[in-house]
């Protein structure tokens, strides 16, 4: 009988692991492979292309049911778009590959690509190529690339002690979004479709943070226009917590976060607390938020436009580990537990 | 109520033409994007980057119940490797986002990128991304990039009048594989998987055509090292009859072919005996066999390794259209009626 681990046993960065050690050495000139937010290789005199693939299959990322396919579309190239930003790269390029399913309609694959297409317009990407072909389930399959100067790109690894610990945005909103859809999927299914008309209007700013969130672009261009490349940068997909981890994990440093800085909307906090939960739990394992994580030293951190971010914490030494300062002053450990989807 | 059309109204190439009117005009430099077998964009001074996504999805492309993983990790990597070659350029870099459906274990995925790491090997390919995640259906998103000269590149559009087609290998064995192996399931599920043992050994060729074929990489060296750049070039994915429409659409060109040129094993021809049909039909309109459909000049085709390719016809002007010679001396026209997954 053959042996039969489970993949949840593992996780999808143990995975990860596993695959990188059956591939051995690289062949081609390579600065960055498996294991950023992106792939780093040269091209020519001091360029780099930064490439990262992102996938997003139905039920596991999405419920078409209350996804509008336009949104969709927008936020397949978005997420993708993201992980060029976080390598302090402007993306320029994507493919996609669809798979679709049998209830799928021309006009409902036209209303996704008019996603597609507004997010590209948005971001300055062409839609060079792809596949379409049957599924089972939606899935949309990107890849996107970018262009930098080799001393622009921004990795998980550069992190240093002082450097300030910064975040775009706000933390725990789509999840705060994801919970009230789901919350009114539920409803809509008891009510058999019959009678239910939500008004969910007030919670407009977190459904959309879920359904269509947008690539920072525009701390990339504050960055540059401040000739500024932070010491690490990732992007916020798996939640704050997750993140941090991983930042400062490949940047052998330990981190001291102030939960009081770390940005979370009234709207997001209301959300939570609708639900008997902790807005700060949102905030650190939520996920989805395609904000950027980015440390920069202080000097550097007041030339940037501050409207575009907040300073969290402090980058410490490794022996300091990773810790999180609550409101009353006392500190815990950061776990790492991020959305897992096995 | 909203409009419904069906997918396979339009089919797949129906669609791709939609979809490029959706996205309009392009914002970064690019010398192909969507219509050929990948993209073509400049880098720097002559360069240009060739990017192509194909995915391939369970129960549509592939069969898990007679598709041992590591040969369809072989082939998710070679039918992304055969587009860049059929651009005239290598492959260099890929990245592979996988969705994984429960009933697979660690030990499998591990069996897939085996087959993974065994292409990339045979080709030069680095592994650089992707992502993982659960689904239901297995999923595989390659996508794959290669450099070269951008007078290097071979496009579909430049095929002449009097330029010789050429295709490399043999046609019709890949669908002659799975035509067994679609055969010997019949049996097997008949026979309840009891006292059923087929003695496939005789089949190998085909059956190893369909379900690892290996991308020709071979050609593209001998085109190099001859330093001939053909006029237009295809891979064979969709069958021979489907491309050779495509080559002489996009050059605007006709073409005649000769059957008894058409090179084809006598394992295929003997396979769609025993079915009880045309070895010629295997040929045109099989698909998946990831051979590469060129022209060049008479010239350059003395000068090019004859064992690697066969001519089977010539390039016509436009007004004589596509036609197939027969082995009677009789014509018939060559309609495009490739593998349709819609």
């Amino acid at each position: 009988m053959q042996q039969f681990t489970p993949i949840s046993d593992l996780g999808e960065f143990g995975l990860i692991q596993r695959i990188g050690e059956l591939l051995g050495k690289t062949r081609n000139p390579l600065l960055k492979g498996i294991g950023d937010d992106a792939a780093v290789y040269p091209i020519a005199d001091s360029r780099v292309q930064v490439v990262t693939s992102d996938m997003l299959i139905e039920n596991v990322h999405f419920d078409r049911m209350f996804h509008p396919l336009r949104y969709l579309g927008f936020k397949a190239i978005s997420v993708n778009a993201s992980d060029v930003c976080a390598m302090n790269a402007l993306p320029q390029y994507a493919t996609i590959s669809l798979g679709v399913p049998h209830n799928m309609s021309v006009e409902m694959v036209e209303h996704l690509y008019q996603g597609v297409a507004q997010a590209c317009a948005l971001y300055g990407i062409d839609l060079i190529g792809g596949d379409t072909t049957a599924s089972r389930q939606l899935v949309i399959a990107v890849t996107a690339i970018g262009e930098a100067e080799a001393s622009q790109i921004a990795y998980r690894s550069g992190a240093r002690p002082d450097d300030l610990v910064c975040v775009t945005g706000d933390v725990g909103a789509a999840y705060a979004g994801l919970r009230i859809l789901l919350e009114e999927k539920k409803r809509f299914e008891a009510a058999k479709g019959e009678g239910h008309a939500p008004d969910l209007n007030a919670f407009d700013y977190v459904i959309q943070r879920s359904l269509s969130p947008t690539a920072r672009l525009d701390m990339v261009r504050n960055w540059r226009e401040n000739q500024i490349v932070p010491s690490a940068a990732i992007d916020i997909s798996d939640g704050l917590a997750s993140e941090i981890n991983h930042l400062c994990g490949q940047s052998n440093v330990g981190a001291l976060l102030q939960m009081a800085k770390v940005p979370i909307e009234i709207l997001t906090r209301e959300v939570a607390e609708q639900f008997g939960e902790d807005p700060e739990t949102f905030a650190l394992y939520g996920g989805d938020d395609y904000e950027l994580l980015f440390t920069v030293t202080p000097e550097e951190a007041i030339l940037l436009d501050e409207t575009l971010f907040t300073v969290i914490g402090t980058i410490t030494h490794p022996e300091e580990g990773l810790h999180l300062e609550l409101q009353d002053g006392s500190t815990m450990p950061i776990a790492s537990n991020g959305f897992r989807h096995f």
